[in-house]
């Protein structure tokens, strides 16, 4: 059985000042580091241990997956970061207020942007000075492959490139790995995972900070998933049971 | 001109207690890991960016260059980590308090372990529980490649088979290069560019969280270096001189 823990980033500023975030480069708040920290103690209270870890080029995934491997003394293992697992770009949204984009915009056509599959918001302007052609993290794409604007598709696609390139072949050799990414991409990689279809997605809520585990065949298949929850009152070799997505916060343990 | 930066790991727990650490995987002490933010703040305060960075894989240095990246705004550049860079493996030294292992051995004894080219101390038995040959993080090293003690010599040499493989080309694509390690690798490391001979490198005292900037031809030919030191009235944009390896704290700036 082959295991991989997906954890989506602690708190960050944009999440707190409830702003569309997409690739804009914020830190994480107090809370989303004692959120990693806790992440990170849980996962070493249940043993669990990773021969390799993946990141975006996004300092709140980064930080949070180096909190973690701090706790768990893992430091040392091999971090891959990629703007393949970064957060779906949010184009012009970027940097808003999502109250005043519904106000401006209406409801309707921001849960359109936000769950439709297939549409992109407003793309952002290349001579914009939120534009990322001109920062340095995403020199190696080359120019024309950076986005100004991301459908979920979009996120899906080039995350998946990154998935059987460097995740697929990780986990074969038998490496447990820890994936340390964003709210949509995570949603695409479980999408894909679970065979889940294009509208089916759109509801799935990961919560920050709690590590969501996948047991796999060998054929990478998934054969159980759970959240692995704060506790406090959980009996030591407690095994938690299979826990629905949208519930990460009503956590059940077996004995 | 191609630049690289050297940082020694900031102050660690065994540093505090004098004792020899070797490969002891000990963490940074609150001062550690100040002295690491501090030489974070000057290199960005100085303009340096960095394309990578290397490390070793014990936490001490680790830990002192994601401190500096973070400083820097930096976190997004790959970091590879490798043993090779470890400090060099003082056997079955490791642990124990310098003064009780000079009251015990004399410190003639002392200082040819310490300070001479091949002379390696008592080696730590395979058995023993501080032995590494059980530790994951060296499972990739191949059992019989796993050292129990090392001369300065032994160091230099695993050292430099990381510098030829790894690190030269990395300065020969012209990207800027930092490298976060350990007292014995950085003395092998510029016993090596500089052309010093074996005997001349075992007074070279490089201190802690002090930045040493390299700046090398494109033969990856020495330059000039200097320490790149903790300030408070050098003036915006002043250059530091060149400086004396042996007197970094005596820092002069040219305006």
């Amino acid at each position: 059985m082959k295991k991989l823990v997906f954890i989506r980033h602690g708190q960050s500023l944009y999440n707190l000042e409830n702003r569309f975030t997409g690739w804009t480069d914020v830190d994480l708040t107090d809370d989303g580091y004692n959120g990693a920290r806790e992440a990170g103690l849980i996962l070493k209270k249940h043993g669990f241990i990773f021969d390799a870890a993946h990141t975006s080029v996004l300092k709140r995934a980064i930080r949070t997956l180096w909190i973690i491997l701090h706790e768990m003394d893992l430091v040392w293992i091999p971090v891959h970061k990629s703007w393949r697992l970064n957060e779906r770009h949010y184009g012009a949204l970027q940097g808003m207020n999502k109250d005043e984009i519904t106000e401006r915009f209406g409801e309707e056509q921001v849960n359109e942007w936000r769950r439709s599959a297939t549409i992109q918001p407003l793309a952002i302007s290349p001579e914009g000075h939120l534009c990322d052609l001109s920062d340095p993290k995403y020199a190696g794409i080359g120019e024309g492959n950076i986005p100004l604007t991301e459908s979920l598709l979009d996120t899906e696609n080039r995350a998946l490139v990154y998935w059987h390139k460097q995740i697929v072949p990780s986990l074969k050799h038998n490496q447990r790995v820890i994936i340390s990414a964003h709210g949509n991409t995570l949603r695409s990689l479980i999408k894909y995972l679970d065979n889940i279809p294009d509208d089916g997605v759109a509801s799935l809520n990961i919560p920050n900070s709690i590590p969501l585990v996948y047991e796999l065949d060998d054929d990478l298949k998934p054969i159980r998933h759970y959240y692995l929850c704060q506790d406090g009152e959980v009996p030591d070799g407690a095994i938690p049971k299979h826990m629905d997505f949208n519930d990460p916060e009503n956590c059940e343990w077996i004995g």
